[in-house]
C-alpha cells in the first residue's frame, strides 16, 4: 500500500502545524510556499522599526523540518488546485497530484479596492514589506536632514499609519520609541522632536478586538508617547505628499503605512468553492473545504466560525489550532474513522505598545502596563522557533531595552545580475 | 576664529579612521557616504554564505559617532569635486564648501571592461551584492529541485567563482562548507554532493600576495573540501548558462561569481588630479592628492607607495592607517607645523579556507591551519566595531561551529511601494 499523499500550500503558523502534526505518521507531506521561510508574523513590525533582523522572524523552512524524511518542502507558487483531479498547478507549470489538499495560503493586505493607496502606501504584512518599510523610515530622516523647507522638511518626518488593530498600535509605539529613543541621538542637527507619528482607526476606538477597557488605555498610553490618534477617522485618499481623511481635511506626510486589515490570499479566489461574504473559503465543521472530502482549508483563508457565531479572527493562534486539527482529521479518515467538529479554544489575545507597556485579555482577564508587556514578552519568545532565534531576539531585545539602542537601522536591499546602484 | 572645516568622502576603513582622529580636536568634520552603514567587507563573505546577518558587518555611521558634536554625517553621494574653489558636488545638486578635503571613496567591482560579464556575473564588493548572492545561491537549490533534466540540474548547482585572492578564496571555502556541512541536510531530495564550486585563477597559484607556500597550502585545502581549483585560468565570457574559458574550454554554470579585482570609485575618474595606470590618484609622501594642498586621498582610491615601491593593496590596513596619518597631517597643517610623510607598517595578511583552516603571514612568520584560523578569528573579532556586534557574532560562529547550522538562510529582499511580489 502506498502511503497517501497529503499537499499543504503554505507554511504560515496554520501549514506548520499541520505539517508537523502529519510528519509523526506514516503520511507522505508535500509543504509548498512562495518563500523559503516560515515568517514569525506578530514580530513583522518589530524587523520595521529597526529592531529586529530578518532572520531573526524568519525561519528556513527546510532548517525546521531538517532529518524528517516525511515532509518535502518545494518553493513555488501555486496557481490552482483541480479539486476533482486532485492536482495542483504551479506558476511554472509543473502539477503535483495529491490524496488530500490543505489549503493555508494565509491573507494579503486589503486596500479595499483603493488602487492609489496601494500604489503609494507601504504595508506591514511580509518581510518584503517590513525591509522596504525600514529602508523608507530611516532614508526619510536622512532626506529630511537635506531639505531646506521647514514645511517640507516636517512632511518628510510625518508618519500616518492606518488602522488601530494590533499591527497599527504595535508599529505606532515602536516607531514613536525609534523616534524619541534611538533617532534623536543619531540626528543631532535635526529637531526630530518634531517627528511625528499618526494613528488614524475608522471606529471609535483602538483594538477592536480587545474589551474596551484596554483599547481605551492603549490609545491614552500611545497619546503619551506622544502619537497622535484619531478615532472615528477614515481615509479618502493619499498622493504620496499628503494623506486626505474621509471629512476633507489633510495631513502632510511623506510616508503612508498601511495596516487597516488583510484579506484571504489571491488563490481562493482562482478555486471553485463557496465563499463568504470576506472572500475567505468555506468550511464544514470539521474544517473541510465545502462540500469536498479531500480538501482542508484553515487559518486566514479559511472562514471559521466561532463560539459567537462571527468568524474567527485572521491571526496566528486560530490558524494553529486549526492545522493540528485539520492534521487529526486527515489521519481519521486515513484509518476509516469518524472525524471530529473543530472547536476553538481563545487562549486570549495580546499587543505591545512601548517599552514596560503592553495590554493583554487572558481566561477572561484584563492585564495592562507592565504586566501586560510581560505577559506578551514571555509568550512571543516562548512562541518564536528554536532555541537560538529566543536566544538572540532576547539579547537583542535587552540591548535595545537597557541601551535606548537599536542596532538594525542600516539601509539596505539586495542587488541583482547586471544591476546599477 | 571660526573652525576648520575637513570634509571626509567615504565611511569606510580609511574615512572612519580619519573622523574618529579628528574628532578629538577642534574640527569641525563632515562625513558623507552613499550608504548610512559602515561595511566590515571582510566578513561580507558571510553574508553572502548565509553565516551572517546583514547588520553584524554593516554598522551605522549614526551609532559610531552617537553622541559626537564634531562629526556631521550625511548619507549623499558625491558627483564632484572643485578642488579651487573647494567644494563639492552633490547628486542632488547641493554644493558643500570645505577647507580640506579627504576622499576615501574606496573602490568598486573590476570587470576589467568586459560588459557581458558585468551584466551577468555577481559580485561580492558591498552588501547589496551579498544579500544579492545569498539569495541567488539559495534560490539555485531550490530551483534545481524543481528540474528533471539532470545536466541542467548540475549547471543550476554549478557555482564559478573567479579569482583566487583573499575573497575568491574565503567565498569558495564557505560556499563549499555551505553545500558540504548544511544544505547537504536541507535538500534530502537533491544530490547535493554534485554541486561544484570552481574557483579560477589568471596567475599560476593562489593568494598571491601571500608568500607561495601559503597560496600552495590554500589550494590543496580547499581541494580537500571538494573545490575544483584551476590555475592559469582566464575567462573570456559567460552567457548566464556557461562559462567559456581563454583556452576555449566551457563549464555549464548558472551562476559566475566575479572576485578578480576591485578599480577606484568612479569618483576618481572625474575629478582633474593625476592617476596612476590603475586610475588610483596620486599622492605626495604626505598624502595629498598631487599638487594640492587642502585635499587627501587615502585607501583604495588612493595610489601610495609602499615599501617595495609597488602601490599598497587595496585592502583595510593600508586604509586605516593612511585615514590616521592623514588626519595627524591636517592637524600639523592646521597648527602650521611640517607634515609627516606617510610610512605604512605591514602587520600582516590572513585569509580563511574554512572550518578550522586558514593562513597568515604575520611578523615574517606564516602560519597555516589551526592556527592560522585562530589568528583570522580574532583579529577580526577584534576590529569589528562595537561590542554587540561581537558578542552576536561570536554566537552565529559558535552556533554554525558546534552545529553545522546556518541560521540566516532565508531568500528575502524588501520591497518598494506599489510593487507587486
Amino acid at each position: 500500500m502506498t502511503k497517501p499523499r497529503v499537499v499543504i500550500v503554505g507554511a504560515g503558523f496554520g501549514g506548520l502545524q499541520c505539517a508537523h502534526r502529519l510528519a509523526r505518521r506514516r503520511i507522505d507531506v508535500v509543504l509548498i510556499d512562495r518563500h523559503n521561510y516560515h515568517l514569525f508574523t506578530p514580530l513583522l513590525y518589530q524587523v520595521a522599526s529597526s529592531l529586529l533582523n530578518p532572520s531573526e522572524v524568519a525561519i528556513p523552512v527546510r532548517s525546521i523540518f531538517r532529518g524528517s524524511t516525511r515532509v518535502r518542502f518545494r518553493v513555488a507558487t501555486v496557481t490552482g488546485i483541480d479539486l476533482d483531479a486532485r492536482r495542483l498547478r504551479m506558476e511554472d507549470g509543473a502539477e503535483i497530484p495529491y490524496d488530500t489538499v490543505v489549503v493555508a495560503a494565509g491573507s494579503r493586505t486589503n486596500f479595499f479596492g483603493l488602487q492609489a493607496l496601494e500604489r503609494s502606501a507601504l504595508g506591514v504584512k511580509d518581510l518584503s514589506d517590513a525591509l522596504g518599510l525600514r529602508n523608507h523610515v530611516l532614508g526619510c530622516f536622512e532626506q529630511a536632514l537635506r531639505e531646506e523647507d521647514p514645511a517640507l522638511r516636517l512632511r518628510r518626518m510625518t508618519f500616518v499609519i492606518v488602522g488601530g488593530g494590533p499591527t497599527g498600535v504595535e508599529y505606532a509605539g515602536a516607531l514613536s520609541e525609534l523616534f524619541r529613543l534611538v533617532l534623536v541621538s543619531d540626528f543631532p542637527d535635526l529637531e526630530v522632536e518634531q517627528a511625528r507619528v499618526v494613528l488614524l482607526e475608522a471606529r471609535d476606538r483602538l483594538l477592536s478586538e480587545f474589551p474596551a477597557e484596554l483599547g481605551d488605555y492603549a490609545r491614552k498610553r500611545l497619546e503619551s508617547l506622544g502619537v497622535d490618534v484619531y478615532l472615528n477617522t477614515a481615509v479618502a485618499g493619499y498622493d504620496g505628499e499628503a494623506v486626505t481623511l474621509a471629512g476633507g481635511e489633510k495631513i502632510g506626510a511623506a510616508s503612508m503605512i498601511w495596516a487597516a486589515g488583510v484579506r484571504p490570499a489571491g488563490l481562493a479566489g482562482r478555486l471553485d468553492v463557496p465563499r463568504g461574504r470576506s472572500g475567505r473559503i468555506e468550511v464544514d465543521e470539521f474544517l473541510r473545504v465545502r462540500g469536498r472530502e479531500t480538501a482542508f482549508a484553515i487559518g486566514d483563508i479559511a472562514a471559521v466560525p466561532g463560539p459567537d457565531g462571527d468568524l474567527l479572527p485572521m491571526m496566528a493562534p486560530p490558524a494553529m489550532q486549526a492545522g493540528r486539527h485539520a492534521a487529526d482529521n486527515i489521519l481519521r479518515a486515513a484509518r476509516g474513522r469518524p472525524l471530529r467538529p473543530f472547536r476553538y479554544r481563545d487562549k486570549g489575545i495580546m499587543a505591545t505598545i512601548g517599552r514596560n507597556v503592553g495590554v493583554a485579555r487572558i481566561g477572561g482577564v484584563n492585564l495592562k502596563g507592565f504586566i501586560g508587556w510581560a505577559a506578551w514578552l514571555l509568550v512571543h519568545l516562548y512562541f518564536l522557533i528554536g532555541f537560538r532565534n529566543r536566544l538572540v531576539v532576547l539579547i537583542q531585545w535587552a540591548w535595545n531595552y537597557f541601551r535606548y539602542d537599536r542596532p538594525i537601522r542600516i539601509i539596505s536591499r539586495p542587488r541583482r545580475p547586471g544591476e546599477e546602484e
